[in-house]
């Protein structure tokens, strides 16, 4: 089965782009800006949570100088797992709490704006940012999803 | 055991929130400006998820009518309780599912732009708003929360 | 607490036309007709799982001669709220085997057809029919939801 | 144990028709048409979720140039498994979304239109299509399964 | 609420069943010969597992003395709910075991006697028996499912 | 640790059946008849869900032509393991649901023919036919577990 | 529903033997003792995790004075549940525990000495006592449970 | 990596242990007695489910004839894990039956004899033996753990 | 059944407590001290988690004006149950987030420090204080259980 | 993929560390001292559950003779990942019985001393230390973290 056990898997690419940038020193926020995309959806696109449109692919395989194969990989449609229903990691923890407390006012205020409907987590985008706060600085998260209203028919 | 049946519950004033509410056709917004405090902070307290200041208990009560003893149980530190580990909720379950696929970007954008540490859950604040856009409106959700180092020691 | 002992709830609606439909000796379909919708929204909102417009639930009220205050609950954005993650009454059942064993087919498919997106669950419509086979009847279920492109930004 | 490590599997075979896809530029809709039968099913068989009838089995290794030994296993009943009892991917969780939600409805208007019983999922055909729309092409599924109805003895 | 409130409902007609079973010293034997269907069929459709047609729900009514009501109610179709996953019952745990254990023979067998299929449990029937042993005396069950072949399209 | 590695385990053994069975173009009953054994057994003691007397792992190992140090592997006692505690496989599937519908009647009859107790799983013999029937072919199960009353001291 | 209301049931039962019980100020031993049974047998079936016998039951019912209807629910076949998968009072857990730590012991040596078997859980009984010991008394639990061995057929 | 992957585990000793048992044609009692500890523990203790004091250890390797370095992996505070919460294995999960069983008798037995407190699964010793019985030999297990009383403060 | 509905139960009892402490405007530490005893026992007894002395369970009921027949019910063995296997109110989470990070290194230094053992939970007291910080005040939680050696036997 | 099959991950380097201890012979409380940090502290960041600051990473792999790109690796924020939601170890489950049945109590005392908020588990330190008692030695464990209060906007 040798054909096989030599395929480029997005394992693969996404341990390449993690090596490459720590080799070179580099920020997600650095190489998000050399192809012209947003830090949180190059980072998405590299862990393989997002597929790439084919310039966005071989713009990072040739800043990172990856293995030229890596950018049809990276331009699939990726299937999304995440393994822990409950994230065990603190970081991430804390935004599925924030789920689990205010999911019932996300929910009743998105009614109150727009009607019977939801934030959409497809045409959807989001930011991080560091806002300097004298009592400690802040984590800004701003997330963006086009509402979709429920169809009646 | 009369004594204990007649107790008001954090149930009943939710309800009793409720039902005022619709009695007199108000928003969360107009109710959270009324009692000069934020719409999302408003209906979370509201729905038992957050404790009021006595102060703003107080204005709730007298702007909606609710019986007097019903400020006392808005003041107490409530027991979070949600029940579904993953939401079914189609409105709720899409910022479940933003967990899913991007905490492992929010972590390491976090990581990148402060250190080893978190964004905090309960210094936090939250605000959502609807913004208008031609190829239909978006739901805008802001989090801020402060950044928490891990210790060292 | 009689003031809220005595509210209607969802589960009274539902409890209620179930009722007028069994003592009018009606069908789905006709129910549905006579408000001009489909039977599988109708079916739907009538057990609280779609919010109707008040016209529909004027209509509704008005066809089945439930109380006028079940019109406004109707109305009401409803939480979608199911027990079981895997269903066990074998006729939902073999849907849920339809989505473990076909899901990734329809993932590849809606792919190869449209790009990276999804077919919308709330922009989203369905009909369910009757087809004459000698071989034995079919049930035909026909789905229709827009398709989303994931967003890059 | 030289003797068992060679042998080819299931997994081997499916990541070699998608290692021929790829390489040979095609679709599944094009590998369905080229051997007689539906992009559904042929997606399906070829992901093992479903056993391949021996000519289309043959039919498939010859047109992508399979090693001959892989019909035989395309041949197999499979033992169908899904890991994730609820799917986070969100094209699949889509569709899971809609079980959760329209599946009492489902199974109301098959007990409307058929009596007590069930479709099935086994003698049971699957479509996707593209249908275009002004307002934003639409994905069309359509199943058809056999009525069964409850035996009573 | 009280046209809801006296509604009865299937618990009911099963709980009527069992004590109409107790104050006449009857067993599921005698109760299914007098309605002239199975002894498995029969308590099957009293513990509201299965719909019965309207003659034998007639039949059950008038033989166990139940009010004219519970007749319908015997006739719909039911949502079959099990809530234990896993069973702890040591009787019914059992059986959960012989399918834990035997379920990869039953599937091998299977297909080796009629293709790659499944055995219907919808068109299916069961009996249970006492065979005398010298050993001591056994339980045997069988069971009877229509063969139903996979679909190819 | 080469010492280790070398050694045969279980899963090796029963892959080698496997193979033997396709080289040889067999079938379990043909191989469950050479070593004068039920098929239903056979093929679960090859899986390695029951264990062997030494002549009959003798004679499997001589009829399929195995290496000689299987035999001391089929003798041992397995430590018996499903990983799914609801099978997702449709032909297992269906046993289970049986289990979930039909547990608390196989109870119930058990019960009425024996008294206080249940089937045994461990002294039980279970058999798998194809009866021929015009409406279409059907499975035929039979389970036969000796009768075990519960102690009381 | 007035008929159904005031049926006694199981738990009924049990809760009018505490209350017995601590009125009387009796222990188990004692009770065990007053009809004849040991002490762990007695305990369970009182919490309806076993059947009595006719005579048992009549002399339960006559030693602490419950309502003569009492003694048939006590002869009845209970369906055994428990609502933790794990369970979490301190004093149960720790026997969990041994299940996890010795079960592959108590297996291993269950088969040492008899064969590839198991002990009953059904023909089993069981002692709890104490025994003095200067460093601290000790808990002694005494199980005893007749050997199955498994079927070959 | 080399250094790492040369490191023996206690997976590697387990394995070494079983194969020394297997072809010295040794049994679980044969080799306690060799060590002068009980069968319970030295199969626990050999299985990675208990440390071996360094007499011990000692006296196993020399008994076993396994390498010298397995010595200090038998003495390490092993990390006992088991995978399966609901044990599948027939054998053990009649234990866990027990449990579930008569887990509230044993509870309320050792309170009666002890008052509020537990069993230690700590300071706890167990031996499993064969008892012979004209009706079928049974098995014996006996547990002995010292009572530790809940701490008031 | 008039006997059992006015029997008391703990639930009533710990109400009973939680009512009196509020019209009294104490606090547990206050409530604690007047008994004599710590917050975190005092507390923990009073939601059911502990059982208390008799003395102490009479001191309370003086204390706190409840009926004397409460003083039974806070003596007896309390089966603790708690619902949630991952806790979602984010205060008691995080002792939960500790335990996953930090539970290996408890073990790990246990193990150092005393041997092959564990920390008692039963023979077991912990107290609460706050400590001051200009940085921020700190909760200081100090455990102190009994170290138990593992037996070898 | 040679490349990426030699990098050393966060596995390797705590393979390595618990290697070097064992052939030095040495304590977590000595290497805790050699790079002048606590003992729980440095047990965990070796482990991989905190991020080292680079002088202390330095100064581990200086002690323990490490590779010097693991410095590198001890400075990355990790994934903090726990398998089991309810741990199986005994000593580890010890610490989550404490949460389960003194979290409500933890979560009162907090709420008493400081108001509505929590115990930072990241602004967090801990201690191990044995304390010599003429009934047992007893463990004691020191927690300190920050209190946050709940913010209100």
């Amino acid at each position: 089965m040798d054909m096989i056990a030599t395929t480029m898997t997005r394992e693969d690419v996404t341990a390449m782009i993690i090596q490459a940038k720590k080799q070179g020193g580099l920020t997600w926020e650095g190489i998000a800006e050399s192809i012209g995309m947003s830090p949180v959806w190059t980072h998405s696109a590299a862990m393989g949570m997002n597929a790439m449109p084919s310039d966005k692919a071989d713009a990072l395989v040739s800043t990172l100088g990856l293995a030229p194969e890596a950018s049809a990989i990276l331009q699939e449609s990726p299937t999304k797992i995440w393994e822990q229903t409950v994230p065990t990691d603190p970081c991430i923890y804390r935004f599925y709490e924030i789920v689990g407390v205010y999911g019932p006012t996300l929910k009743a205020l998105i009614h109150e704006k727009f009607g019977d409907g939801i934030m959409s987590a497809i045409d959807f985008d989001m930011t991080v940012s560091r806002v300097e706060n004298p009592k400690g600085d802040r984590v800004k998260v701003e997330m963006s999803g086009k509402y979709l209203a429920y169809n009646c028919w």
